[in-house]
């Protein structure tokens, strides 16, 4: 039975970071904590959003002596441009993310190295996009789709066509809000000309530019981004896998795929699973070749091939400290630069593979579809050479991992509800058995969890402590990206995790078979989340915006968060964040996140960096729609 | 005769500018001097571009101290990344500009709101679209020219059109640098992913995405909007106006157009032409309706309709300080935002007309291209109303004001130059002409000074010292934008100040009857400059980095300058600065402006903020480019 004892707490996690530092000290290699506390205290006008950068007559900075930039611009239009330019740059990275996956798609054939995996995903949006398919190759199929796809970014006329996807009642929202999404460049393009100099400097025009943008990353890039992974790669199912930096091999070749894009990490493990390559790895002295992901890319290969992961965000320089690391070979996003320098300390060979994340002192690669399988290849035959380099005295592997079950799309949760459903008096294929247990009480919601870890608050330990303490209220919990590494780190992605929670969820738990966390994917897969939430409004016959069903990033770091959490608030969920958008400098921009987004939408952010009232207020928040829906 | 002494001089149109800043003063107005000095010193972080805010971590600073930000970006990775988002802003501007006027063409009817004005000019797209024309209504052509142009932005595959019309040689550069511009918002997207935190943090991969990210700028999105724009409103040609706040008057109905985007400007230019607001006008005590333009904006009317210019940027504040302006209605970029509390403190009417540009305490009529000019007649009429609420005691209007000819696209200067060609031994419709006078010495060369004006020097007076010098040294100008207003407002648009040029100049401008500075037309035309050098590479039978043709921008203030920049050097041209770009904290993005786009483009950035320094080094740089032509 596992209980809160014998799960990994976060002062276990950052007992092993502080033994991997100390080695950092030893090669005279720098870590995110000592450059973090370097950058103490940072600049308080970019905390604040007040420092606008946005032509050469400044910087200007909002003072009490200096109420407005040269142009005129005050606190609340700095503010609010600053904002608006962090969702386009995260609506641009998820969204880009997709456009290289529909171009494999596009490029994709039975010989090659990209395939269809899920041909019925396929097929499905082949129908939704109008994509004839009788009697046609499945290819030709997947090509035009691709196309379809592909307009998604740049057509002249007309919105996203995933926003058919939502409730009537958020569709009408956003029609007549005006923030139904256009081609996501154009949106990206449109906000970068807002906030250009002398344009808006309306506060409240800057954050309807900024919903109806993210609305065609979660609603668009993202939703392609899972939907083409999924054609490709195949659609997750459960797996189970484990987590934390006890996946790393003392005896192996250790891979290390890291950053978003599967496109890349998905060849890399094809490869390294080869038979030959496994005989390749013997020959030069090791028992085989050992595969683990780190971040998105992690969540990417462990819901789809149970490949282990070694950890999230601040564990990407861990991992090269354990001194096992023959290679970390890197996609985008999220990427340390640092990561180039720390490797020379050891014998890590660092991989880059992507036009779009170059990085100096790395060896790169640039990976072409066409030729995918065979760099894959030759990578891993890098990867096995590079053992006998190893520095066996360098080599420290902390002991710490946990068993986790991984993979909840929601095709796989309705598959779960279909197990408890009554088959003389339900209807299969439907949330209601998660729904008639919220309204039992049995379970009183359900909470996202997602983001990154950030070194602003203790990482880690605001997503373990607000974990614990939904679960034990009986609240149910997806997880994606960093957030749901942490739950694995931690071994709440274990069936026996129920043991912590609430007598109604360990029920629920019981029943559907399920651990009380449910992992949904990537950070890109927050997409699925967009589809379980309307999935339940739908099922519950109401609006998104009345289910017991809210999201959390107690830790975002990226610009990808904050375009995340403005879709998320545009569905019309509330956002709960443990981090400040860095906006304070403009009481009109606080009030608007907050407040003014309610009006638009009827969600908005709830801010508390402490982790125990931040989940004081989900649950509250939680209640008060439970009452709101007289349950 | 037109010499120095009867041109207006930077200290005349300082002593006006003082004037009207005692006035801002009796009313509790601020202006941009006095934002600026509050604002002063700038930031250094910012201003050297190592302050990196693209996530939440942060905001990092590079110090001497921390070398690196917490994800270890140093000062080339983050000013790189600064960068970037630089160009792709400034992209995103001309470029959107230019969608707006695709969509209006797409919208265009010979009973509507918007007319074809120059057939000629859309048949001649039409055929390099592969738009049929045979037999054709010319709407249903300018409908599939629009959707053609309107696919440049967001099309999934292969490169900008225009880039065919540059040299041939240009064309290898760009295919073997692997900087042919893709769909413009593609490229803008792409901008935003690389920069985004775990991405590129090599600053070579961050200044080649600068030049294709501009080329989809200057040879996609600006030249677009310059072409659309002379199909909608007619290609300019030559117009004699005048320019400088002595163009309000005291006893009419004053509107100043000001932004960008002719679109609105031509509607409100056209319903204050109409005979009933002249009646009206009358009929409220005025002499008639007197528009005016400002910024680009003045520059579109004034060769297109010959409407006189009040000033450039940092004159906007001055025209509303002049209590004579009875309405302002801007469009979109460069306006200040302080131009609402401004009016406040007059009867002057603010009016925006963009979702784009939004700004508090504004009126705000949103213009529709479909209803255009009843709401132009409405704004008109607004203004008329407004007569009567000029306060007489507030009124200064200053008297200095230049003549100034204006309206030298590049079919004009070919017309010019067909003039002085030999009927018996030339070909018409080339540069030749002009490439046998600087092949002769007559000219030495030319150059393209183009961008804003900026606190951060001497408004102006670079402009100015820059101009005089390399007239008197036979160096042909042509000018947009803001330096070419502050050419006009000096008196150097005319065909008088041949007089300040030396002998070889000012031959040329007796024989083409020419001014020694050509005005070109607004920031977005600097497309047509593109064009004239590449005309004349051709003509010439070199490529376009040959030609002793560079560009200058001695005070530029916005992202599109830094844009325009890079695609001005992407076209071989060197660029002259007078404002240093904000990468200085970075010795490798300093090398890579100045010197690494050399081996990419053959060209770079020359930066001296001394104007008299910089003026030598233009001198120096076209006898250079004479010297390797054995000229």
């Amino acid at each position: 039975m596992k209980t809160l004892e014998n799960m990994t707490t976060i002062e276990q996690m950052e007992e092993v970071s502080a033994k991997l530092r100390e080695r950092a000290c030893e090669v005279c290699a720098e870590t995110w904590e000592d450059r973090n506390k370097k950058q103490s205290p940072h600049c308080k006008f970019g905390e604040d959003g007040i420092c606008c950068k946005n032509c050469s007559m400044g910087p200007c900075r909002i003072t009490p002596r200096a109420d407005r930039g040269i142009c005129g611009a005050d606190a609340h239009a700095i503010a609010g441009r600053n904002y608006l330019r962090t969702v386009a740059a995260g609506t641009s990275a998820h969204s880009d993310h997709a456009r290289e996956l529909l171009h494999i798609l596009h490029g994709a054939s039975a010989g090659g190295n990209y395939r269809i995996r899920d041909e019925q995903k396929l097929l499905a949006l082949a129908k939704e996009y109008g994509v004839p398919v009788e009697e046609r190759d499945i290819y030709a199929v997947a090509h035009e789709v691709a196309e379809a796809g592909l307009a998604e970014f740049g057509k002249t006329f007309g919105h996203q066509n995933f926003i058919k996807r939502a409730t009537a009642e958020r569709q009408r929202v956003w029609r007549e809000q005006g923030i139904e999404p256009r081609a996501i460049d154009r949106e990206i393009a449109t906000s970068l000309h807002m906030t250009h100099m002398g344009n808006t400097a309306d506060a409240e025009a800057l954050i309807r530019q900024g919903l109806r943008t993210s609305l065609s990353n979660g609603w668009g890039g993202s939703m392609l981004g899972t939907e083409v992974s999924d054609i490709l790669f195949g659609t997750p199912t459960v797996r189970t896998t484990e987590g934390n930096l006890g996946v790393l091999e003392a005896d192996m070749v250790n891979i290390v795929v890291h950053g978003h894009d599967p496109a890349f990490s998905e060849m890399v493990v094809a490869a390294a699973e080869l038979r030959e390559m496994a005989e390749y790895a013997k020959g030069k002295g090791a028992r085989g070749i050992n595969i683990v992901g780190l971040c998105c890319t992690a969540n990417e290969v462990a819901m789809r091939h149970g490949v282990r992961m070694a950890g999230n965000f601040l564990q990407q320089e861990n991992a090269i400290l354990t001194g096992a690391v023959e290679m970390m070979c890197v996609d985008v996003q999220c990427i340390f630069p640092a990561l180039a320098p720390l490797s020379e300390c050891f014998h890590t060979k660092f991989v880059t593979s992507s036009p779009i994340a170059r990085i100096p002192g790395s060896t790169y690669i640039e990976f072409r579809p066409d030729t995918a399988f065979d760099q894959a290849k030759e990578l891993v035959k890098m990867a096995i050479d590079n053992y006998q380099n190893r520095d066996r005295d360098k080599v420290y592997i902390p002991s710490a991992k946990q068993s986790a079950v991984v993979g909840y799309p929601c095709e796989q949760i309705i598959k779960h509800l279909d197990g408890v459903a009554n088959s003389r008096t339900d209807v299969f294929g439907t949330y209601r058995p998660a729904i008639d247990a919220i309204k039992a009480g049995v379970l009183r919601g359900a909470v996202a969890i997602v983001g990154c870890n950030n070194p602003r608050v203790r990482p880690d330990y605001s997503h373990f402590e607000i974990m614990k303490e939904l679960l034990k209220n009986d609240i149910l919990i997806v997880a994606t990206g960093c957030a749901a590494q942490v739950a694995t780190k931690a071994g709440l992605l274990n069936r026996d995790a129920k043991h912590i929670c609430g007598a109604g969820l360990r029920r629920v738990c019981e029943l559907v078979n399920i651990p009380p966390i449910l992992h949904m994917g990537a950070c890109v897969d927050i997409s699925r989340m967009m589809l379980l939430a309307t999935g339940i409004a739908r099922d519950w016959e109401v609006d998104t915006t009345q289910i017991p069903v809210v999201g959390c990033a107690p830790e975002w770091m990226s610009e990808k968060a904050v375009s995340i959490a403005n879709y998320v608030v545009s569905t019309g969920l509330d956002v709960y964040l443990g981090i400040e958008p860095q906006v304070k400098g403009s009481s009109q921009m606080m009030e608007l996140i907050t407040e003014g987004t309610r009006k638009i939408t009827g969600a908005g952010y709830i801010i508390n960096t402490d982790p125990h009232e931040l989940v004081k207020s989900i649950i509250d928040g939680i209640e008060a729609k439970r009452a709101a829906l007289g349950i």
